[in-house]
C-alpha cells in the first residue's frame, strides 16, 4: 500500500486480464486532456455519449484532446437521471448514430457516471452487433465499480438492469480531477463501494482507507488515485475469476441485499445506491456478528468507518422490519424460502452464506434500524 | 452425396463447431413432436416466441412435446412481417418475459421464419444479459440460412439489422414437415440460398440440386433433409472459420449486392429476399463471365437452375440501370468509389473481387434487366 503523500498526481494503470478481451484502466488527474485514449480508437471517428450535467463540464476538453489527434468527434447529451436509463433513451442513441452515419468502426465513448456508462455500453454492444467502446467514468462509483467488469444495460419498468449485455470496453480512463465537481453526497456514495472492496477482500486496504478517509473526502488526488487503483485491482481480479457471474462475483454484493431493500422501500432516488449500501454493510456486519463470524469490536470499527465516509449506518426508521424483510426476498437470492447472503468471515474476507436463519435477519433489522 | 430416395424421412444432425459455443442442428420430418430439444432446456421453463401465422400451425404441438417432458411453456405470438422486426416488438417480448417472471435460466424458443429467429435471438442475447436460446425455424430460408451463424437483431427505421448481437443458440431443430404449409413463393425464396451454397462452395452439391430441384419444390422430405443438411454444413464451415464476419463469411453475400439493390429499389416486401437473390446470382454470373472468370455455358446453366427453382433470373424492368447501380453503392461494400463484389471463379468456388470495373457492372445490369 503506498502512502498518498508519495503518490500525489502520479498517474497509474490497472490491467483487467480477460484474455483477448483484456484492457487497461488509466487512473490519474487531468487524463481527460491527454492522449491515452487515442490508440484505442481504431478508426477516425468517435461519438461521445454524455448527459446534460457532465457534457458542459468535460465534453469540450475531451473533444479537443481527440480532435488534436485527428479524430472526428460527435456528441450526444442525454437527459440526466436513472429514470432515463431505459429503452427509449437507448433508441435516442441509435437514432443519433444512424443520423450521423456511424459505422462498425465508430467508437462510442461514455462520459459520465454509471448511468451513462451502462447505457452507452449496451448501445456499443448492440449497434451493428458491436462497435468499439471506451469508458470515461466521472463519478467515483463509476470509476471504482460500474466501469469495471463489462456489465452494461438499461432498466425495464418492472426491474433494474433487466436488459443488457456483457461487453468489455477497449480501455477505461478515470480522471480523478473530474471528481472535483462531483456533489459531496455522490462522492460518499462512491466511497461506500471502495470500503466494500476493503471489507470483502483486503484488510490492508481497509486499514489504508481508515487512515485516508478524510483525504479522500477532501478529494486529495493522490489518495483518490490510490483508492481507485486498489478498488479496480480487486474488482478486476474478481471479474477475471468469474466474468459471467457464476460464482465468486457474488461477493461483490456485500451489503447489497440489505441496500437494495432500502432503496426499493424508500422509492428509488431518495437514498443514493451507495448510501443504502453503506447502511447495508453495517447490517451485514451486525448479522455476521450475530452468527458469530466476527466480534462486536469489528462491527463497531466498520460502523465508524462508514460514518466517517459520510454515509448512513442505519436503515431508515420509516421502513418496518416486516417490510424490509419482505423486500429482501424480492432481491432474488432466495432458495427454499431462505436467503443467501454475503457476510463477513473476518475483516477483508467475505463469504456466501446459504439459508441464513430468518430470526437472525429480523434481529439485525430491528437492531440496526434508526430510531424515529 | 446421398440419393433422396435412400434418405426419405431419415433424421440427421449437423454439428456447428464453435468451441464452447458449439451446437447441433437436428434435421428431419416430424421433429417438432419429438424430444430432441429437451436436454437443451436447462431449467423447467421455456417461452416460445412465434407469430400469428406460425403459432396456430405449430405452437400447440411444440408445447405438448415440451410439457410431456415436464417443462412449463408460455407462448407469445407477435404480429407477422418484416415491418415488425423492430425495437417496439422487441420491447413486447421483454414485457412478456417480465410479466411472466421469466428468469436467467428461462429458455427462449424461436418458432417461425427468419424474422422471428432474428428478433427472438436478440431478445435472448439481451434479456438479463443473456438467457438460453433455441431455434425452431419453419421456413426453408431460416432452416438453411438465418438459424445458422448466430446473427440476431432488429431493424432501425433507417437501416436493416442495425441493432443486434452475435448470439449462438443451444440447438436448432429444422422440421422438414413444417415446410408443408409454407407458401410456394417462400419455398422458392429459400431455394435461392440453397443454390447459393452450391454455387459458392460445392459443385457436387450444385449437381445434386439440379437433379433434385423438382423433388424439392414438391417438398419431398428426403430431398429437403439432404438440401438442408448440405446447406447447414457449408454455412457452418464458413461461420466456423469466421464467426464474427471479418473475412471468408463475406462469400455468403454471393448475389446479395445486386439482390439488395433490387429489394431496396422495389420497396422492401414486393420482391422476396430470395427472389432478389435469385436474380442477383444471375447478375453475378453474368458479371463473372464479362470478367472472363466463367464461360457463357456456365452462366446459362446457372440461369436455368434458378428459373427451375421458381425464381426470377432478371432484375425488374422498372428499375433503371442508373438507379440499380446507385443502390448497389449504398450496400456499403464500396472502397474508393469502386465496388467489392462476390463473383464466381468457377462453379462451386466464389471469390471476393475488389474494385470491380464500373463499365462491366453497368453492362451486366443492362444485359440482365427484364425487358418491359
Ligand atoms: N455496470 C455495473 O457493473 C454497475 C455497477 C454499479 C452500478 N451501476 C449502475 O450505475 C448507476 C449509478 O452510477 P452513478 O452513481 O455514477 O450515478 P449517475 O450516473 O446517475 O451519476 C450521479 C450524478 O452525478 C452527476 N455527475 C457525474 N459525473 C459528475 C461530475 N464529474 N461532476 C458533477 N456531476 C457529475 C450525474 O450527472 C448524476 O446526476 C446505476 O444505474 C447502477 O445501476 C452499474
Ligand atoms: N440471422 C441471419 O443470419 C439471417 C440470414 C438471412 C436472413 N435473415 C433474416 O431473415 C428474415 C427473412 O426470413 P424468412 O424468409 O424466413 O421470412 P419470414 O420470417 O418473414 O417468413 C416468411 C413468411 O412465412 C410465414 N411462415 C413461416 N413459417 C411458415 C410455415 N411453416 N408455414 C406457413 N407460413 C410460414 C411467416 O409467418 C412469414 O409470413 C429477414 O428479416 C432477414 O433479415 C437473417
Ligand atoms: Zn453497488
Ligand atoms: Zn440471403
Amino acid at each position: 500500500m503506498t502512502d498518498p503523500a508519495s503518490s500525489i498526481s502520479q498517474p497509474t494503470t490497472v490491467n483487467v486480464d480477460l484474455g483477448e478481451r483484456s484492457y487497461p484502466i488509466f487512473i490519474g488527474a487531468g487524463l481527460i486532456d491527454g492522449d491515452e485514449l487515442v490508440p484505442f480508437i481504431p478508426s477516425s471517428r468517435a461519438v461521445i455519449v454524455s448527459n446534460t450535467t457532465v457534457a458542459p463540464l468535460y465534453a469540450e476538453r475531451l473533444t479537443q484532446a481527440l480532435e488534436a489527434a485527428g479524430k472526428r468527434v460527435d456528441l450526444i447529451a442525454l437527459p440526466d437521471g436513472e429514470q432515463y436509463k431505459n429503452l427509449e433513451t437507448l433508441e435516442r442513441i441509435y437514432d443519433f448514430l444512424m443520423e450521423k452515419q456511424a459505422d462498425r468502426k465508430t467508437t462510442l465513448i461514455a462520459l459520465g457516471g454509471g448511468v451513462i456508462g451502462d447505457i452507452t455500453g449496451f448501445a456499443a454492444a448492440s449497434f451493428q452487433r458491436g462497435v468499439p467502446f471506451i469508458q470515461v467514468p466521472t463519478t467515483l462509483l463509476a470509476q471504482v465499480d460500474s466501469s469495471v467488469g463489462g456489465k452494461t444495460g438499461v432498466n425495464h419498468p418492472r426491474g433494474k438492469n433487466m436488459i443488457g449485455a456483457f461487453y468489455q470496453p477497449r480501455c477505461v480512463l478515470a480522471d480523478t480531477a473530474s471528481l472535483d465537481t462531483l456533489p459531496d453526497r455522490e462522492l460518499s456514495a462512491g466511497l461506500a463501494e471502495v470500503i466494500k472492496y476493503g471489507l470483502l477482500w483486503d484488510e490492508d486496504f481497509l486499514d489504508w482507507i481508515e487512515a485516508n478517509v478524510d483525504a479522500l473526502r477532501q478529494r486529495d488526488r493522490g489518495a483518490l488515485t490510490e483508492a481507485i487503483r486498489q478498488s479496480c485491482l480487486i474488482k478486476a481480479e474478481i471479474v477475471r475469476q468469474d466474468e459471467r457471474e457464476g460464482g465468486i462475483r457474488a461477493l461483490l454484493n456485500l451489503g447489497h441485499t440489505f441496500g437494495h431493500a432500502i432503496e426499493a422501500g424508500m422509492g428509488y432516488g431518495r437514498w443514493l445506491h451507495g448510501e443504502a449500501v453503506g447502511a447495508g454493510m453495517c447490517m451485514a456486519a451486525d448479522l455476521s456478528h450475530r452468527l458469530e463470524l466476527i466480534d462486536a469490536a469489528t462491527v463497531k470499527r466498520i460502523e465508524t468507518l462508514i460514518a466517517s465516509a459520510g454515509l448512513p449506518t442505519r436503515a431508515p426508521a420509516e421502513l418496518s422490519t416486516e417490510r424490509l424483510r419482505e423486500l429482501m426476498d424480492s432481491d432474488k437470492k432466495v432458495e427454499d424460502g431462505r436467503l443467501r447472503l454475503v457476510l463477513l468471515g473476518r475483516l477483508g474476507q467475505a463469504r456466501l452464506v446459504d439459508r441464513v436463519d430468518d430470526e437472525a435477519i429480523r434481529a439485525t433489522i430491528e437492531a440496526t434500524r434508526a430510531t424515529a
